[in-house]
């Protein structure tokens, strides 16, 4: 068989990842597919600049992504730019040249995927995408092909390396939010604008692209409700454990008759799950099938070598259908026919909720509480106080049965208005993972 | 285009499992690959007594495997019998027959596997075997196509059920050994003869099989070296928390310059890696690559309808080739090529290692133990010692530091014969793992 010619557009992080893979482990690469995988040429702003590894030393570089498109002998395009710009048209590009094509690109994958998908289908070229979800996880082979004889009820999945790393090292050392942020920061494992992590936005584009892989049917990353972790402290930490839970950032897609319930917010989870093991700057995801009982994926999350790992196994995916014939297997997500997902309002979700307090101490302050929650029909579970002298900055926590987030977002809004509140009540829900 | 056509052979847990999920999930399998499976007949021995999903009422039933293969509806066969016997029959049937096959046959792959895989590629049809290991896991795909790209170094995995559920029952209960087995066999967790489960070679086959599937080498199940639980006590659950580490029985399978080093044998692991948390009949598989670090990939082992999903992810990838104009991706476990893996000996790992004794006690004891560890070269680490009266059945553990098997053995083969020792010690190692 012959060789499959690649073109690589973009030389950052996982550019570099990338080539590194290919030229170190090409021969257990071409053992596995029975032909080569060769680099026709490499696009960058400034090619030459770049360090490439030894085995490309002598390859094609160009500026002009347009060119290495166009190279007769690239047969697959990697789209390694990010962001919803240059790489959109890289793309569209790439499939109007009817070149097949391997993305790493999350929020354009998560903006335009099903628009992107359509148009490669009809080209006749192959789409893979695996390194724009959780780098290191191949969730998308076990979604289109491992488990793809399921039917998905429910993914929940810890998708935001940064401010897992974050909540692990406040639950570690009892550091406060802001702290860790600056040590991250100075550590280079948060951006000097921390927001797209922090505040979930990187996880929910995620989230929005794992829906659509487990389910077949088109997300937008804002049809899911989104809560960062600014306000989660080394006491809730404490509190949670003192309940047998910890806390992460969940993104969470359930699938109901009524349509799809999505968000990404920090939750109590069990000690007893396997999520709430998941430390540092790892990812993983929890599948719940109506078949195949709940699986786990768990791996590094970002990282040159391991987003590599993926493109490289896209590459490979991609290069053995072209020598078989073709890629009549293009399905958008791995469905043939995408529906629309009806999004569920957060309101209509129902859990046991956990709500933290920071009060001036007076006489009547539960007494005040509880009557909103009785007016609201919430159900008192307990009352949790930590000891503390600190009597203008009381902090404590109530634990309520399962009830409707409604409630919930109403009853929170009433509290806060209470004077002796030193900060708005803070609401997590409790989520009840294996 | 056109539907697929179906034939299952065996009509047992699986194939029940099976085909209860082509009845009630085809709508999602249909608009997952543009196209219908249809089940065209099943096989069974006694196929008129076998209770059919109502969707399957009219389908077509014979007691005649080879009627089926021979049917010319019948695209894809699954094997779904188990064993040796006639599977191995059936297999080799359908494939001359030109027929694709899927199997859940973990003890014939191990056995026959790379001469099947050469069979169905010299006739030019495809083989799945997804189930055949960690039913509920999707291990296959993930090492052929999710992380195909990366050079995996090393593979651990709690790969038995019935192990897995009675280690965590003597963990979380302090119960010995034998009763929890009876327990488990009746509540049918664990079969009359639990040898093939308790003496870890139902793990054995697994290894190898997913050795064969990581580095594309051909590993014979002999080559991996086997200790059961059977000698695993509630006071060695007691030391390692001690030590901060559980017990688990690891099936390990590691890539050296030297060779594939392949065990199946209870170890002590850390209760910091995730491994140390997959509790019951769950089964977990972690995987090192030398670019995409660890990955872990967790899920029920076995069961009907786990096992049916594996099954039918099976039977829609194979499907899906065929409707691309055939398989020409057959490679056997994934690689064009299959190497021989040269098995390096036991005795030439490296662990730390745990030693537990139990003793009559008299003065000297420890000293005795120790000039034989000296005298093996082996340095000492701690010696550990649960509170207990009994004089002439005292508990102790000696933890050593990194050495080798051998001298490991060969020390623990010398303090056997000492006239102090109520049973021969019993050695451990301590897995590192994440």
């Amino acid at each position: 068989m012959r060789e499959v010619g690649i073109g690589i557009v973009g030389l950052g992080n996982v550019g570099s990842g990338t080539l590194a893979i290919l030229a170190e482990n090409g021969r257990e690469i071409a053992r596995k597919l029975g032909f080569p995988l060769r680099v026709v040429g490499v696009c960058s702003r400034s090619p030459e600049g770049k360090h490439l590894p030894a085995a490309f030393d002598g390859v094609w570089r160009t500026a002009n992504w347009r060119e290495l498109v166009a190279h007769p002998e690239v047969d697959v395009v990697a789209e390694l730019v990010g962001g919803c710009g240059v790489a959109h048209e890289i793309l569209e590009g790439a499939i109007a040249a009817g070149k097949s094509v391997v993305t790493a690109n999350k929020e354009l994958m998560a903006l335009e995927g099903p628009s992107i998908w359509t148009r490669a289908a009809r080209a006749g070229v192959n789409l893979a995408m695996e390194a724009s979800v959780a780098g290191g996880i191949p969730i998308h082979a076990v979604l289109r092909e491992g488990i793809a004889g399921d039917w998905i009820q429910e993914l929940s999945g810890i998708l935001n390396g940064t401010c897992n790393y974050i909540l692990t090292e406040i639950e570690k050392h009892g550091t406060p939010f802001e702290t860790v942020l600056a040590e991250a920061q100075r550590l280079g494992y948060a951006e000097a604008d921390p927001s797209a992590d922090v505040d979930g936005l990187d996880a929910r584009s995620k989230l929005a692209l794992l829906g659509s892989l487990a389910f077949g049917v088109e997300i937008r990353p804002e049809a899911v409700y989104v809560e960062g972790i600014r306000r989660i402290s080394p006491m809730d930490f404490q509190y949670a454990r003192q309940l047998n839970h910890t806390i992460r950032l969940i993104g969470a897609a359930e699938r109901r008759d009524d349509g799809i319930l999505l968000s990404v917010r920090p939750a109590l989870i069990p000690t007893t799950a396997l999520l709430s093991h998941v430390n540092g700057a790892y990812n993983a995801v929890w599948v719940k099938g109506r078949y195949g009982s709940d699986t786990l994926y768990y791996g590094r999350g970002a990282g040159p070598e391991p987003t590599g790992v993926a493109v490289v196994s896209d590459l490979m995916r991609v290069a053995r259908d072209l020598q078989c014939g073709g890629p009549s297997r293009v399905a958008a997500f791995g469905f043939s026919r995408v529906g629309t997902g009806a999004p569920i309002s957060i309101l209509e979700k129902q859990a046991a909720y956990y709500l933290r307090f920071r009060v001036k101490d007076r006489p009547g302050i539960i007494a005040a509480l509880a009557s909103i929650l009785a007016e609201k029909k919430i159900s008192l579970e307990a009352v949790l106080q930590e000891p503390c002298d600190t009597k203008h900055d009381l902090p404590f926590v109530i634990t309520v049965e399962p009830t409707s987030e409604r409630s919930i977002q109403e009853a929170v809004a009433r509290m806060a208005t209470l004077d002796f509140q030193v900060e708005p009540p803070l609401a997590l829900p409790i989520e009840p993972l294996q």
